[in-house]
């Protein structure tokens, strides 16, 4: 058995390789820039940790774990242009660097580059992976559209918001996890624990992430906080906050959203506080996180091969960077 | 055996359903409306008839020609974003309607439905066919880049446009066609073959673009003749013009290229007839026209069953809309 640590080393090293065609140079230096930013490769070794749960690992997961951090790329390339955000990992991003059309372009080609790394596999499960592969990436395309339309609503439901989350982020781990599953030889039951997991554990991890964004440590999350805040962004927080706070707050919360003084952050905050609304997400994290353990219990090989899994469920909610 | 009418028929008859999920609406409405455009689905059918030229036509060519056919919208939806441009089929674009980010989204996905109907093919040539259509996906995405390249380059040689015309236009037909023949069971002399026809074909296509752009007849085309010049795109005839002008025609054409005047059109026209490019455009499809038919006649299967595709190529280049 490995550990993240160990199996996001060995990925990250056969990983950082070209995956394109040099020529034209004007299209893939764009791709190869953008993989050469780096990132926690998190959901490609959920794919390897999926079939090390059930298996050696095949060297077939290899292949599908690139496949799956092309698509990841592909998808953060597109999110920057939609986005218009000039950085990313603290560098510039494509467009910004190479243009919004070679952007487009290098991410376009880099979904094809994906499918192309799956087409490599056995073809005993080659239909099975394209499948669950292709849902999940129509899933985060559905999912980016609509954190899109929720960007121009004034009010959004818990429930609209998890469902965007789930679609965002959580399928995309689930699938990954879920194709190591397969490779691995593992059973529907197990498959569909293991899909369960990967799906709670996104949303804890979501909750984690808009959690540190508002109340984290500056100096750990490496990052001013108050980003979403001060870009209005919809996030657990501001939700819960806008569904509990009574007239005055909500009030003066709608008017903050409308301007962008200094003290802005600051007095989001503190209505946040006031209404619990970082107590409320902790435990709203712990509930997802105790959903994923749930799943993961019910799946039926050694619990020692659980291990792993368990350990980055727990960093990954439990991070406080 | 089916004409190519027969054939289009057919496939639009089938073809105008919703290939996508009904929510969110906000994304996937912007398929419908795309695909609701219309277009000749020439690529489809080239696979349908590539199919038949070997066997009856098949179910699963029937899939993958729907896959290239979203695959071709995909990147229309896309070029459209890039280029700018208003008006697709005399309608409004999808960048336009709904804007860029949907339009880049609604490619986006897609491409992964694309995917989709790929993936429902028999797994005996399941790898195969993803191979074919993977490699044009990205050499078209490669031809656009190219395109792109030379809009800021003053001189570009016939040979590199060549290049970006094979890519960006060429290769789909011919992997629309040689994807045909896999299904019917052609070996790989045969496919090599088909795939050199339609790659020749699709030059001769071009060409045939270009020369009607500048030189035909606008009741027949239903355009405004000129639109290439105005744009100051690189076509055929620009290229030919630059390579072969007298140093007097050659800084007129220059001066032309960087500016709008009301008759910019008529006198870079007339440095074209100077030049003979149009002639030389005719010889030049010709040409291409007759190596698509030489590897055409090369194709180990009774003539007969050649007779509609060497009609739809004789209607591809001789046509005047």
């Amino acid at each position: 058995m490995h550990s993240f640590k160990e199996l996001s080393a060995i990925f990250t090293r056969d990983f950082n390789t070209s995956h394109f065609p040099k020529e034209p140079q004007s299209l893939y230096r764009a791709n190869d820039y953008f993989l050469g930013l780096g990132g926690k490769r998190i959901r490609p070794v959920m794919c390897l940790m999926g079939n090390e749960l059930f298996d050696e690992i095949h060297a077939d997961a290899w292949q599908v774990a690139t496949a799956i951090e092309l698509f990841h790329n592909f998808t953060l390339i597109h999110d920057d242009i939609m986005d218009d955000a000039a950085l990313r990992r603290g560098l510039e991003t494509v467009h910004h660097k190479y243009g919004s059309n070679t952007a487009l372009l290098a991410g376009d080609v880099m979904l094809v580059v994906a499918y192309e790394y799956l087409n490599k596999i056995s073809s005993s499960y080659l239909k099975h992976i394209i499948a669950i592969f292709s849902k999940a990436a129509k899933e985060v395309c559905e999912g980016q559209q609509m954190d899109m339309d929720f960007e121009k609503m004034e009010d959004v439901s818990l429930n609209d918001y998890l469902k965007m989350i789930e679609l965002k982020t959580s399928v995309l781990l689930a699938a990954s996890l879920h194709m190591g599953a397969i490779i691995g030889g593992a059973g529907e039951g197990n498959c569909n624990h293991l899909y369960a997991f990967g799906k709670n554990l996104g949303i804890a991890f979501q909750v984690q992430d808009d959690y540190l964004d508002a109340f984290g440590d500056p100096e750990k999350v490496g990052k001013i906080i108050g980003g979403d805040i001060k870009q209005n962004k919809k996030t657990f927080l501001l939700i819960h906050a806008l569904e509990t706070a009574n007239d005055a707050q909500k009030k003066e919360l709608k008017a903050l959203l409308h301007e962008n003084n200094e003290d802005k952050v600051q007095r989001v905050l503190q209505i946040f506080r006031d209404c619990n609304a970082d107590d409320w997400a902790k435990e709203l994290k712990q509930q997802y996180y105790n959903k994923a353990l749930y799943h993961l219990d019910e799946i039926a090989v050694l619990s020692a091969r659980k291990q792993p899994l368990i350990e980055i469920a727990d960093f990954l909610i439990q991070r406080d960077y």
